[in-house]
């Protein structure tokens, strides 16, 4: 397997050392409510997407501190003795609501809130950050792709652009934003995923001549297959591609340099006229959201997408940031708190939120609900509103359904779902304000 | 342990349907020479830094399919079953040569070297660029801020804007950049990297106030700690955080939002008229390596520095390609070989590499030795050239030195070697050209 044995260890130092100094004086038995939000989409981006709840989940139920991370922790004279005692014990026990994976959010939602004592929550702040926000960095950028490839398919192919285990989970981001399949091997395995391929130019070159290539493809994988016809001229790799495929119909062919949409209506007619119709155009290289818009009218039946799906589309991470809200106090009741300096303030308190639909089932807004503890929890939206927070975590217990490659699929109809609700402006891909303004509601 | 077991799943696809393919018309077999370079480096950028070597080793020698990988691959059907035998008994048995992690590289520097026959060394392709192209990016924006802070400490804090794999190995390239310590305990535990810490905001808010927090952090960390003095008012933050040392000299205090500037002036002035010219200033929030230069004269004592060193400021990912540029022909003897269409062609033949110096021990050149292949592998550099290859893996064994904490350290001195050779123009923040011109000597 793949997945480490422990995710203990994927946090800051600081989380341990504060661990120790409030076991030693009693607050880390405080119960907590911690939030994650972001204050802000990346400059011009309409929506997020949420992604990574799925991992999150998992990465919890494999926070453990065995003997190997414990001892570590000693000898690197990390934390004291009765610390390492309560790591070893340590389950989280209690409980966690998000967004649905897959869901639009937009500056200030909640879409984590994690309740627990301090002890238990504050050394989960690392960890969940890194998922949620490279994960929501993907999947947002893969989901302006797809909206920009209409009913053609984005395949992920950015393996190579992104550190190997990143890797695995930008294929699984990138299919909750909507890409079709992805060529990474691990994604296929660890979370279902579609696997595809093609052949790269290294297949041609490593062959006496393009001829020869072509024909040990099609031997091997069927006329199905697809060629890349980019290694010496193209009109010629074309011609070769048919002759390999002899009498059965040619799956694809794939142009990987030069001007692809000139290339891609060249190459059409070429088809065309040799009677391959069915015979498909996929195109690569450094395609992003802008270049897929490019191509719209370009005959090209699907998109394979690197660098840029891998990285967020110029917006490697999201700014989601996890923040006490809330803590109980000596009274025993849970009292909001928040940072009050200057900037990077926050609002305390436990939030819920809701997506305000129009008659029509279009989101209008997006409701932050705030205000008494006991009636936050208690608040039922009103008619028009879509709950938008989800129990995840009940009492230490992951909820079924989140996780694995089923969580992979339900995120992405729920991405599908929660795209098609807004409103056509926020699908846009040009810069402008959030699709939806963010409302704030005090009960 | 977190490393997971096998790496040779982190594969795309069309490596393993075209090692089926060659398997079957039989050029698997054919000797081959691959080369990963960059064909530039990032806009503005003057040079880069290759990290990630160690790593590439390591990964190389847990590149094995066992029953795991084998009836997934079954199962999925990736490739017949010929090719899972083949697979079953994968080990590279080829040589590897490179640049020592840490050197700087350019434009067509050949960084890896990777010979072998195809079917060894084709299937590697995904897996080494992951490596390389993300602890490259982030190495080579660790270098620039190391520089820009000159004798002042950069602390690496960046996991949470990571993807949590990823921040383990952004957090050993930032050492290898230069970087101090990481606050993440898995990169110390991993890599025997130093790991450092404060405080968040959510210790001080878990506390009835922010005496209280102070004086718990104080009794369980000692005086020497950092405190976070930001919560509220700066200023009397820094009141408190004196009374709470009492008579001992605080270490530290840290400043994470505003005007870091004038906020460090300020806060300078405070300690110093209350006599703690010990306790020392660092800095944190949205740190890059301009707003580093813009602190130089800030009496601030080290950066911690977060988003942007994980992200590579800027440029998340390089643009190395590994590519086929050489392989056994009909006649038995190694051949050049190069994609010829249009764009991103390249040239063929194996390479090696030198760094031209001038008399003052400067490097003025980058120089990239190709010709026939006897004559560039008996090629040796003339005086006032420093030769860049070095054997990493020879004949299927890993050379010792490169990998693990002992490669990091290695690594980490080679780049400081590196860097102060470079001329100083080429060390500047500002965008320009790369720093030394990459010249082309045929042999």
């Amino acid at each position: 397997m793949a997945h480490p044995a422990s995710t203990a260890l994927m946090t800051d130092r600081y989380e341990l050392t504060m661990l120790q100094a409030a076991l030693a004086d009693g607050t880390a038995h405080r119960r907590c409510v911690f939030e994650v939000f972001t204050r802000r989409l990346p400059a011009g981006r309409r929506y997020g997407v949420l992604a990574g709840t799925g991992r999150v989940l998992e990465a919890i139920e494999r926070f453990r501190f065995g003997d190997a991370e414990l001892s570590w922790l000693e000898e690197a004279d990390v934390v004291d003795a009765l610390t390492l005692d309560h790591l070893a014990g340590y389950r989280f026990t209690g409980t966690v609501h998000g967004y649905a994976e897959g869901e639009a959010f937009f500056p200030a939602s909640p879409v984590l809130v994690v309740e627990g004592t301090f002890a238990e929550a504050v050394i989960l702040e690392t960890l969940v950050l890194s998922i949620l926000n490279y994960d929501s960095a993907i999947a947002s950028a893969a989901s302006r792709m797809t909206t920009a490839a209409g009913d053609r398919p984005c395949l992920e192919m950015g393996a190579r652009r992104a550190h190997e285990e990143a890797a695995v989970a930008a294929a699984r981001a990138a299919v909750v934003g909507g890409f079709a399949a992805t060529s990474l091997l691990e994604a296929g395995r660890r979370w279902g995923l579609p696997t595809i391929g093609t052949a790269a130019h290294a297949f041609t070159l490593l062959h006496d001549d393009e001829r020869g290539a072509f024909a040990a493809q099609v031997a091997s994988q069927g006329a199905g297959t697809t060629l890349l016809v980019d290694t010496y001229d193209v009109a010629q790799g074309v011609r070769h591609a048919l002759a390999a495929a002899g009498d059965a119909p040619l799956g694809a062919v794939r142009l990987d340099s030069g001007d692809l949409g000139v290339l891609a209506h060249e190459v059409r007619a070429q088809l065309d006229a040799a009677g391959a119709t069915s015979t498909k155009i996929v195109v690569t290289s450094d395609l992003d959201e802008y270049a897929i818009a490019a191509l719209a009218s370009a005959p090209v039946d699907s998109y394979g997408v690197g660098t840029s799906v891998v990285t967020g589309s110029g917006h490697p991470t999201c700014g989601m940031v996890y923040k006490l809200v809330a803590r109980e106090g000596a009274s025993g009741e849970l009292e909001p708190v928040a940072k009050a300096s200057a900037s990077k303030a926050s609002q305390g308190g436990r939030k819920t939120a809701a997506r305000r639909l129009d008659a029509h089932g279009r989101a209008t807004e997006e409701v932050v609900v705030s205000g008494r503890d006991e009636a936050v929890v208690a608040w039922q939206p009103a008619d028009g509103m879509r709950p938008l927070l989800e129990p995840l975590v009940v009492d230490g217990e992951v909820q079924p359904g989140w996780t694995g490659a089923e969580g992979v699929r339900r995120a992405t109809r729920r991405h599908q779902e929660s795209r098609a609700e807004l409103p056509r402006v926020a699908r846009r891909l040009s810069a402008d304000e959030p699709g939806l303004p963010t409302v704030h509601l005090t009960v």
